[in-house]
Order: structure tokens, then C-alpha cells, then sequence
């Protein structure tokens, strides 16, 4: 079912996952999606690097859709985004701490070395605070303190995976999801009239 | 007055703020140092994942102390917490958007690749949530509520970087710094007799 180009896709997002984008060769890729070289350049004439923000921009898309899904199966925004950080610390600890997101992996190790690659986290990572955006909208939150909660959620999902898997422990996930479980409680006491 | 073994430190540092753990070989760290391989080799019998560890160690200390430095500095633990952010995303924006912290990155690449530079990022990790505890205590915040703080803290101080990168914008650090003082400032309000 699944296309070559998906199969390519898929296997790099995985080796990207556990050893970061410039640890990763294409003769790897190649061995792990069963395609040739000359087939992965075929569909990615730039290389690694094209099939690195094609790797963003799919996984960017699969996480902004799983997290609007999250929080859209949950009553109440608090409950919503505490399941979203204790179904990330699951999901962690039963893949044995591999990084659950490439994204950041790749956006540290080439901010300054890759224009496109950066180009494409920042995308992604735009993608996901507007959706955060209108959810914190949602809960009750103004412009300002929307903005300022979306931006500081996907900066603290990024950080809490670096530290969950560098401590091998949910902690950082479950710290953060009762921040902003607070955080969002407090924006309801403070607004009547909000939907929660 | 450097030592080789520091100069050796310090180029290896500045190499994986830029190009991260996988990205830099030894043979750049010998040119960035001026310090043969042998050389390297002689102070790191353990080769570049030796090396890496004494990165981590040592940073993880220097930036232990200049967070002690700044929050000390300043009247308050909102406005301790905000001059810290605001010190970062200075220091981001003046450096051309490099990353301030090569730890983070190390973490990323190795977490499931190297146990031992796993460890010493765990290690300095645990070394700044140590120092935030004490801070978030001396404002006012009982034994949970001040674990909870500082490990977000740190998983915010790491994801900010990520996204300020990114970004190429202070908006993450500047969210971060406004939140934590927003948090601290609650603490104060509802502890009678806290630090502020």
C-alpha cells in the first residue's frame, strides 16, 4: 500500500528519530526502506537534505492533526491538554525513550548550517502554535496571553522530550502538563463567559 | 594561559553549538583547538564521546553559576526569572541565533546512542533543576509545587532555545520569562511571609 516515497519518508523520520539528521546517511536510509540510492534521489534530487524537510513537513502535519484530535476528544480545556502531555510521556516511555519527534532534533542541529531545513521547522512549529493559539483562544485566553501560551507550549513539548528522554522518566512531561492544566484553569476562573 | 586540554574544551563546544554532536569530527576539533589529534587523544583516551562528556560536564557548571549570578542579582523572583530570559534571548540574538547550549543538542543526538554522554547530560540537567528547586523554595513554593517549577523550568529553558532558534526571534524566551514570572508572582501572593 504504502508508496516508495512513503516508505523513504517513514524510514528516515525513524533513523531521524534515534540518531538526528547529520548521524543519518543516505546508504542507511537506503538500507532501512528498501529503495536504492538512485531512487531516493529520483524522488528527493536535493539529497538528504530535500527528503529532510519533506521528513518535517509530513511529521509536522501527522503531530498538528494528533494534537487537535487530542484535545478535541477531552471535556474542558485543563483535562484536554493534561491528556495531551501524559498520552506524549506513554507514548515515550513505551518506544523506550527514542525521541518521539524529529523535528527539533533536526532544528538544533541545523539552524545555522541548512536555510530550507530551518525554513521547514519553522513552518511546522508555526503550524502547531496557531492550532495551540486557537485552542488557548478557546479556553478563554486574549490575543496577547494567546500568542504568549501557544508559543511557550511548543517550546515546553520540545524541552520536555529533550529532558523525558534524557532523564528516561515522564517527569518533565507530567510538570508540564499540570502547568499549563493550571495555567488554563486560571484563565477560566478569570473570564466569565469562557467555553470551558 | 588556557590549558590545551581547555582550548580543546572550548573548541569542541563551539562546534557542537553549531553543527552539533554527529556533525563534527575530531579532525575539525584538532583544526578549530590547534591541537594535534595525539593531542586530543592524549587528554581523551575515550575519543570524541570522552570529550563530549567533559563539554557537557563543564558547561553544565558554567551555566549552573550564571543562572545563581543573575537570579542573585535581581530584587524578586519574577523579576530574577525575567532577567534571566531576557539575558538569554540577548545573548541568541547578539550570537546570530547560534545555540547558546550544546547540551540540549548532545541530549537530543545521543539519548539512545551513547549511555554515557546520556548520563552527563542528565547529570547537569539534574544540577540546574537543583538550582531552580532552591530558587523556586526561596519564593515561596512548597516541596511539589517547587520539583513541578524547576523541571519545567529547565525543559522550558531547552525547548525556548529550539524554538528561539528556529524562529530566529526572542518571542519563545520572552513567553517563557513572562509565564515563569506570572507563576512566581501567584506563589508570592499566596504564601504569606515568602522571599519577594
Amino acid at each position: 500500500m504504502a508508496t516508495t516515497r512513503d516508505r523513504i519518508i517513514t524510514a528516515t523520520n525513524e533513523l531521524f528519530r534515534r540518531q538526528g539528521y547529520n548521524g543519518t546517511s543516505l546508504s542507511q536510509i537506503s538500507e532501512a526502506s528498501e529503495a536504492t540510492i538512485g531512487s531516493i534521489y529520483h524522488f528527493f534530487p536535493g539529497g538528504k537534505e530535500e527528503l529532510a524537510v519533506a521528513v518535517v513537513e509530513t511529521t509536522g502535519e501527522v503531530y498538528r492533526q494528533l494534537f487537535e484530535a487530542i484535545v478535541a476528544e477531552v471535556e474542558g480545556p485543563a483535562d484536554g491538554i493534561r491528556a495531551f502531555f501524559a498520552g506524549a510521556a506513554a507514548v515515550l516511555a513505551e518506544s523506550d525513550y527514542i525521541d518521539p519527534c524529529p523535528i527539533g532534533t533536526v532544528a538544533r542541529e541545523v539552524a545555522n548550517t541548512s536555510e530550507p531545513l530551518r525554513l521547514a521547522a519553522e513552518r511546522a512549529f508555526a503550524s502547531w502554535i496557531a492550532s495551540a493559539r486557537e485552542f488557548a483562544v478557546g479556553a478563554g485566553a486574549g490575543p496577547h496571553e494567546a500568542d504568549r501560551l501557544a508559543t511557550l507550549f511548543v517550546a515546553t513539548v520540545e524541552g520536555a522530550f529533550v529532558l523525558s528522554r534524557t532523564q528516561r522518566s515522564p517527569a518533565a512531561l507530567e510538570a508540564a502538563g499540570e502547568t499549563f492544566a493550571h495555567l488554563l484553569a486560571t484563565i477560566d476562573a478569570a473570564v466569565p463567559g469562557s467555553h470551558s
